[in-house]
């Protein structure tokens, strides 16, 4: 049990691929994530170095390219019992899933919010450790290799119902809402960036003519020299780049490039220091929003997805 | 009300000053805080530009330097009032200070922790803003000057009771212990570094022969070539610096240098990002820990405080 | 005189604007140029903050925007006339123009080469120092404003006749072939990147359909954070960008934006350190060598010039 | 032969090391130089990554640490041939050493000048490349390990006779003054940096009680966070550093620390560019010119020496 209570933070994504092993070339040997283990199903379980649980990414081999859920961690377990009975109430149907299903994870909650994408909570996860000692650790663990992200930071998926998913993960889940952007002002609420963390942004919603798009998920890098050197072996790796450059939301330093199967993933620096009393920043400008450096919009942002 | 419970944050430090016109000149002109406000005690009110709130640091002359009290932020006036209960409970006498003593700020709740150190609790002070619009902000504000922190960041004090001190911000205000140090593996707890946020500390206690001793209050900058800017400035106004270097502890980037009335300041970077089920790290070597570049304790560390 | 004999480092660039005020706006109030003199002519003289000449930059109000021309320094009035014999045998007419023309500045050998750009050199012109003393100086001057460029570090134009022109360059002014473009490997010479300096280049050529394009100067900044630090200011003013990230050729930092009057700027960062026997490094592959971060030919980089 | 005639830059350094394997263990495991060869004497050839040369540094096993010559090259043989003579009429004598002494390397001419270092000069050394094709090169070399400088950047060695040394480099050898220390105003020259670059320094001399003490040798890495990733690798590796901070005089960021013979090392990154028409900088303040950060004289920094 936590000091915090309610859900704590980010725990996992569960990314689907269309084949393992270019896809582990890609998270390993470019994107620079460790390899924590496999189950009996060929999923494939990752994590960045310096985060402590046993995996931050799950990869799954399957005919389309896309997220599975995306899990937090909440503080307990009778936490974890009461927010279902929260979430029941606000309208969505809950699922147990048993403790091992994915290997290391205790129960977990599942449910579809209102965008069409599957979030899942969880109480209990081992710990791996972040490569460091408890005892006088140094500052970095040996042995890192390609972009060295320390965390699986965000992710961003699109969808509809964007105000009622922002509603329920302010009301039931705790979070705050730290940007929106509105379709003019005034108007519908088009995005929704919403952390339960000091981070600008845990996951974020925007607006589709669809449900359940993934758009990318985030790594946080810790300088923006090692953006550099991440943009650098993207440049070295002919990997496909959309956008490298700063975000007006959330502050970000960010570059979006794809894996194979065509999943947007985006090394992020930066950003500002969110406490939940700030203030909810509005954008009804979302190229200065999105691509602050440029100020144009990008086709391929609104249209690629998985 | 913000969707986190209890202690939210760190709020504001007041730090005494020999005579006020150099300490302006210093934490307005080189370290670049804003000046936002005065009282009529004389007290001036000042915060970084990142920050929303009125002020996070303010200035008393007085005849000795060192620190007043440092104050935290909870979330709600009903959470003020039962953390009350719960302090007094837990043994503190505590006191109430009337809204508007510090221009700003609604009710305060006083205590002195076994350190001997006045800490205080609040659940209102006005906003001022952070020099951007609420709509479609840029990602900096004009103007800015001299070290250009964006937040105070945390404090450090030294104090007996030690352990105490520590079981008290944990047990009852709800902090996480992300590092200790100990005089020997098992030993006595001689550091304590306490968050109730992602960031590494939010307040700081290390072991002296004595109570209520000011050791510094950390200005948060946003690079390592800000650090760097830091640095460069502190030479120029040739500053007193008594460190310039890395944390093991935290491992934030770190330069220690020295106010007018002998007060120390510190500016920060990086630092991990704490969750609260990250485990306790535990320091046995104190240098490593301090000092990480250059790994010898330097004596004024021991001994020079306010 | 100098050291080194024969020419010895870029000198100044004289910049058509088609109104001053705009002008002076964005190169002192955006770039952080320093306005150091105008003369009778209207035109105004400015620098970078670290450079000891009196100006590097002329600009003068005309009908059309683009470069007047750009000049070097060599390192003698004796070289400057045997450089004007030299320059005369290899078939080049060449021009004297009195000192003092330009304000500051000795007598001026002036020549267009086979693209169609006027080059000129001199030998003398005043110091106006770069704001430090030269006794115990600081490592930064006070004051600096925009960007902070700390020099102008080069040009880009482009005409026909590329080879003629980088052979000019070698077997006349003693430059390096630091990089050269080719239409396919053993084909076409369409860009030649040179350089008098340990600087990748001092001045390039790109191949056009035309004599006398002015394409981009570049100003030097010190950091991958002053780049940043640049983009920001870029987004905040919002002048128009055409890219940011890096270049293969010469390895440098880079973003791309444009005047009020349309000629193009970059603020430039790294790139590698050229020795004289560095080998002439070869692209076939100009998307790769120009655009290294994104790797597609941006349309207006081919047309937009002055 | 290259454009630019007379001595052109750098060439090597030959160290003497007490024992061969704790020497590679520190040059290759940890200042991440490579090996390029040995020789029938046992001596191990190293290069940083980004030279071209076969080597810069040779290590050489012997009974007590030190430098045993710094070489530099020229620009070609005729060059090498009416230097010696210059030398001579100087009133230095000079040696010549046969091709093939240290491997890849053409007839060298070698002097000891008045600090009592020998100085050598050669015009031809066999490239080895910078691990980058010619032909559409990235940005960087793969594989690389350790602090990753990319080139050998200077040496500062202590003796007797700064004036006479320093008169020598510039009237023979064509060397800049960048910058001097003076035992006071108008008082003797007790500190000499001299460059036949646009570095700030090729090779210093600092005033001893003695002749031909060598006191660093400074590898050069590309950015302020290279700085800190070498500040990391030298702390984890528990390496004696004796200061981290930045240069007043060249102004560079700088850390020394030891090999394990006790020869001091330096990772260098920024300093101005310096243009031979550059004025001389003087420094009647070493505390300031040396230690900016901190200002304070380190007692090792002039008793350590090798």
């Amino acid at each position: 049990m936590t000091h915090q209570h309610g859900v704590v933070r980010p725990g996992h994504l569960q990314l689907r691929v269309l084949e393992m092993q270019p896809a582990l070339d890609h998270y390993l040997g470019v994107v620079g994530l460790l390899e924590t283990g496999r189950d009996d199903q060929g999923r494939v379980y990752l994590k960045a170095w310096d985060e402590h649980d046993w995996f931050s990414l799950v990869l799954r081999e399957a005919e389309s390219p896309g997220m599975d859920h995306f899990a937090f961690r909440v503080s307990d377990a009778a936490t974890l019992r009461s927010l279902g009975q929260s979430i029941t109430a606000w309208g969505l149907p809950t699922e147990l899933i048993p403790a091992g299903e994915l290997r290391h994870v205790g129960e977990r909650l599942s449910f579809v919010v209102p965008t069409g994408h599957r979030i899942e909570l969880f109480a209990e996860k081992d710990k791996f450790g972040n490569g460091l000692p408890l005892l006088n650790p140094d500052v970095v663990a040996p042995g890192l290799k390609g972009m060295r992200p320390s965390r699986l930071d965000h992710c961003l998926v699109w969808g509809d119902e964007i105000q009622a998913t922002a509603d329920f993960f302010q009301q039931v889940l705790g979070f705050g809402l730290s940007e929106q952007i509105l379709a003019g002002e005034g108007g519908e609420m088009i995005g929704a960036f919403l952390t339960r963390t000091n981070k600008p942004h845990d996951i974020a919603f925007i607006k589709a003519d669809g449900k359940n798009w993934f758009h990318h998920v985030g790594f946080y890098v810790d300088s923006i020299d090692d953006m550099r050197a991440g943009n650098d072996l993207i440049a070295v790796h002919e990997i496909p780049v959309e956008y490298n450059g700063r975000h007006g939301i959330t502050r970000g330093h960010t570059t979006y490039f794809f894996d194979p199967s065509g999943n947007r993933n985006e090394i992020f620096h930066g950003g500002y220091i969110y406490y939940p009393d700030h203030p909810t920043l509005t954008w009804t400008d979302p190229e200065k929003g999105i691509f602050y450096y440029g100020r144009k919009m990008i086709d391929s942002f609104m249209t690629a997805h998985t």
